[in-house]
């Protein structure tokens, strides 16, 4: 074990693009853990769009920040020192660690990851994680498919997104998926049973689109907003549902962009948009991550980890997430899994 | 009796503002009932910003038009001969006539207008109408009012709107109507019990809209889409309720116009925007109807009818309601009850 606890701190919040000028990297002397308390060392961090919204000034989800503060974030590690007797050394937990090292985590908010040996760690990271609540909930709840349907997915190839296109093709829907770079369409073409894949930054994006979309739009799983919401609400059918995890198309915008042109079809097609949070599905989430093993055991789900090394490259990853250069679920590893 | 029938037949769709000129006045001789249908003499005829979205060329709900055809709206009128065993003449009956002086129903498609002697047919026009229904189940089921939420209804001076407001206002809710005239606007607080009234219209709309939302918006009654949308969405709280009832901001529109730079709200307040159509709740009409009676019956609830004279003057009113001309649920009438 070591002396020190790296972390990165909050320097100041970004105006537009998010980079490593936000934050300070601060060496202190590792913490002692106090009553019913727990010094973890971190192995994962969870890195997510979200995190970027974390920083704006009136975030309405998740924690919020303040200048000087260790940044927050998920993360999975070990127990090193256990002052609570539902935890020993050794354990793996997860929780809000931060950006850092080491954390103290009370230990009412440790969760004990579960000891499945047939997954990885790195596994949980990817598969039984809140991004996994946004896409079971947001696309089963908010969505609503039906076998039959046409989903689309944005962000397909994110951490978000790669589960949902999964969730709905196994649901019997057809599933189009919109992601940037020809690796990730493959991907989710070949791999995860996508129906069809389309890049958005194409110039003819909204007839392929409709092409791709012969029967309309029955649901949408929303996590970009923008102009491909746009495009979506002009095929939508009567009675389809849009899940709104995020519009991370907004997250760096400085000054107000115009909203979809189509935001008429709402009424028009009775419609139904609707935003959702995967912190509240948190007393769900046992449901959600049983659903998701049993769909692993089968076969019938997979996983990417999009692992980056060391804990300094944190805040570049972050920025990375806003320009698609990700395939499935990033992470950064701060230390071995042993 | 006479013997023409005169009528409004569609001439050409309009581009961008209805008017007169969109249509042909034609008079005909009066048709003979077939089998099961009824001769009507129309006595008042429902004049809605709907219908000038029927005349567009993808209408995606209520009956969709085609040039040379009488055009539709929905009449209340007296059976003159009848071929059916279940009406007389004399018989007051409402459906879906048409902008004419004359009109076939057939038997099936006639709904007897109830019996009350306490409510004169202007009444039914305003009160137990497809408008009425938008309002009792657009405010009810999709926005989900609860005692004490701060409710804001845009065209509430209108047919639906001023049915909304005081459906609100009954629920125990707070309500802020928005509406264009002073006048409007004294009737929705000194009559129909409004807490606060705006003008859209005014420089700092927002910033008195915002005033008038100390508590933030929860449910958002739109008929209007637009600029009002975009203002009530920087204000909505958590879990808020947009019902879509219509855009009639966007019916004249001949290019696509930006939507709400506030959209992003609805993933940030996991907010819920929803449209709906009263054409999917006529088979609960009794509910909203029995309702209504009640409250009407305890003073609760009044109504206001817009009503012009003449058949003539059926597109004017129609054009006009896009410029905010009436107060309560415009009529043409078409003939004397008796």
């Amino acid at each position: 074990m070591e002396n020190l606890n790296r972390q990165w701190r909050i320097r100041c919040k970004p105006d537009a693009e998010i980079s490593k000028e936000n934050f300070d990297w601060v060496e202190e002397a590792l913490p002692e853990p106090g009553e019913d308390e727990l010094l973890v060392r971190a192995i994962y961090l969870s890195i997510d769009p979200v995190q970027r919204y974390w920083m704006s000034d009136h975030p309405t989800f998740g924690p919020p920040t303040e200048i000087g503060q260790v940044m927050p974030g998920r993360i999975w590690g070990r127990v090193v020192k256990s002052r609570s007797p539902n935890f020993a050394p050794g354990d793996l937990v997860a929780g809000l660690g931060g950006w850092q090292t080491y954390c103290l985590l009370p230990a009412s908010e440790a969760e004990p990851v579960p000891d499945w040996p047939d997954v990885p760690l790195e596994a949980h990271t990817a598969l039984y994680c809140m991004q996994a609540l946004a896409a079971y909930f947001g696309l089963l709840e908010i969505g609503q498919p039906k076998a039959g349907e046409t989903v689309v997915v944005s962000a397909a190839a994110g951490g978000v997104g790669s589960l949902v296109v999964q969730i709905a093709r196994i649901q019997g829907c057809r599933v189009v998926a919109i992601a940037s770079t020809a690796e990730k369409r493959a991907w989710l073409c070949n791999e995860l049973g996508a129906d069809a894949a389309i890049d958005y930054r194409a110039p003819d994006f909204a007839e392929q689109l409709a092409a791709q979309c012969p029967d309309g739009i029955d649901v949408y799983y929303d996590n970009v907003g923008g102009d491909i919401l746009d495009a979506v609400l002009a095929l939508v059918n009567p009675h389809a549902r849009i899940a709104c995890g995020g519009f991370i198309s907004h997250y760096n915008e400085t000054e107000p962009t115009p909203g979809p042109s189509n935001i008429q079809m709402i009424a028009l097609k009775q419609a139904r948009m609707e935003g959702f949070s995967c912190f509240e599905y948190v007393h769900r989430a046992d449901e959600a991550f049983q659903a998701i093993r049993q769909w692993v055991s089968e076969g019938k789900m997979g996983y990417r980890a999009h692992v980056v090394q060391g804990l300094e490259n944190a805040p570049d990853t972050l920025a990375s997430l806003f320009h698609g250069k990700n395939t499935g679920k990033a992470v950064i590893q701060i230390s071995s899994e042993e």
